[in-house]
């Protein structure tokens, strides 16, 4: 029986305040509305960026269903929805691309108007919410809200990818792949520098080293003082300021971020999935560990005691 | 009769201890070593970067000759000068272009290792002076020393310019001008960003203004948050480091710097000097007062007091 145009009722973890465990809820996921899609979540990872809310770093309204990184299948669409149907496998994106705002319309940037990250509303884009638990309304978390059997998003933010997909894979291109990736690839813009010959083979290891971790100012400090890049990546906990001297820069040093790696998100993200079901690259070393969904805590542990990179949660 | 290889007599403007008004001194210049060359100054522009070293905000060891923007005739070479000749009219660079290194060679980049203002000697390349003032051997200051009648730069710090120059205006080609113009033009690439035909004619007003002031931290917070670019120009004092949260980079913005606005020294002046002499841009708006040399004093008085944009001292 349909479940399209009606309440379901299904598990999600609800983080109800900061530094507490999540707590598996009955929650109750309302239709999408125009413009909206609904999801039947089949794997999501376990990210920083959930846990900093988690710790209160990265402030987000609460009680809330967090999660960002992830992969699933269409269950139903709103009114208008034209570039996803039920049964296609899709990667939600925390970063949306609206295709209409200033960012999305230019070819540099990213950061479409209509994110939730920069003063998270915690609900979808027209301002409401579409969970329920225990009769109360329980906030979205970037747009994304994976941790849930069931989930809404807006049509701008969710890809159509490969059919064939392995979803407990591709998911990690949700997000932290992604991230990591394109960092090097389209922000730091690895191997397209000075040097080509002898800089890139001998800086590559280091730049990796920094894109790749949050040692913001180590990073920086290690660039070439004339021409090096450094790149932020990872929501950075908002009660902490960096200093620096700003002569670290006036040599010529640039210090740059984004999100999502510098992809336009609907654009990009399906390419990745393209390129590796291509065997372009693999996922597997990123991926330490798989669980049941409903191990989402013991998945939280492994990633604050260092034993994880990536933790796959399955439904 | 020839002064070439013996000591010029001359006078200076001495800076003895930091926070004390420059004192006109005479001073023994000595001649020019292997690749390097002696310069009659004809004119000289006051800076705020001097006015660091003064105030002890920009720490370069005194005693010292400052001064750093400036235009003059070559009245004698080293031994194995090809670039100049005695006669020709020429601007030191305060940041050399020894076009051997690394940052040389490569098409990024303009900070020549053989710069002296990460961690300044006070000396020539070499590692010697050539000033002595009653009886004491006296600093060098960015290898350019020009509040002096004579200074001695090294062959790759000193930049031949077209002979038709009037000294009294080019001479802030040797600092100001470069790198406020470098600094949009090179830097930041104003005008060819997004929206070519919108936001250049929307936000280049803002641009100069983020360019050309050092009000760093408010120039970053006004650029575009998903693909603006803020540019660090002037020396800063280098005991105030700047807070700044990561987030802002990290939603797409690019946070850079540059000395001499970018420019690779020795080719780029001369050509900025040409562009000039070719109507393309005019330096008398920016020049407010012009002095007698021995009026040093009275010029950095007009400086602090925020009553001049340039004042040209003369020879």
């Amino acid at each position: 029986m349909s479940t399209a145009g009606k309440v379901i009722k299904c598990k999600a973890a609800v983080l109800w305040e900061v530094k507490k465990p999540f707590s598996i809820e009955d929650v109750e996921v309302a239709p999408p509305k125009a413009y909206e899609v609904r999801i039947k979540m089949v794997a999501v990872g376990i990210c920083r960026t959930d846990d900093h809310v988690v710790s209160g770093n990265l402030v987000s309204p609460l009680p809330a269903i967090l999660g960002h990184e992830a992969a699933g299948i269409v269950e139903s669409v709103g009114e208008g929805v034209t570039t996803v149907k039920p049964g296609d496998k899709v990667i939600p994106l925390f970063t949306p691309q609206c295709g209409k705002c200033r960012v999305c319309k230019s070819p540099e940037g990213n950061y479409c108007v209509k994110n939730d990250l920069s003063n998270p509303r915690g609900t979808l884009q027209d301002g409401t919410r579409r969970f329920t638990c225990r009769g109360k309304p329980i906030h979205h978390f970037v747009g994304t809200s994976t941790f849930s059997q069931y989930t809404v998003v807006d049509e701008n933010a969710v890809a159509k990818i490969d059919a064939a997909s392995p979803l407990e894979k591709v998911c990690l291109i949700g997000c932290g792949f992604s991230t990591g990736y394109g960092s090097a690839v389209n922000v730091a813009k690895v191997g397209m520098t000075m040097d080509k010959k002898t800089a890139y083979m001998q800086t590559v290891r280091n730049q990796k080293c920094q894109i790749f971790t949050l040692f913001q100012m180590a990073s920086l400090l290690c660039c070439h003082e004339a021409c090096g890049t450094s790149v932020i990546v990872g929501v950075p906990p908002d009660s902490q300021n960096l200093s620096i001297n700003p002569m670290l820069l006036l040599t010529g040093r640039t210090w740059k971020g984004a999100v999502y790696g510098g992809f336009k998100s609907r654009e990009g993200i399906p390419k990745l999935v393209a390129d590796f079901m291509a065997k372009k690259f693999s996922l597997d070393a990123l991926i330490t560990h798989v669980l049941p969904f409903e191990k989402i805590n013991e998945g939280f542990d492994l990633l604050r005691s260092g034993k994880s990179i990536r933790t796959v949660l399955t439904f």
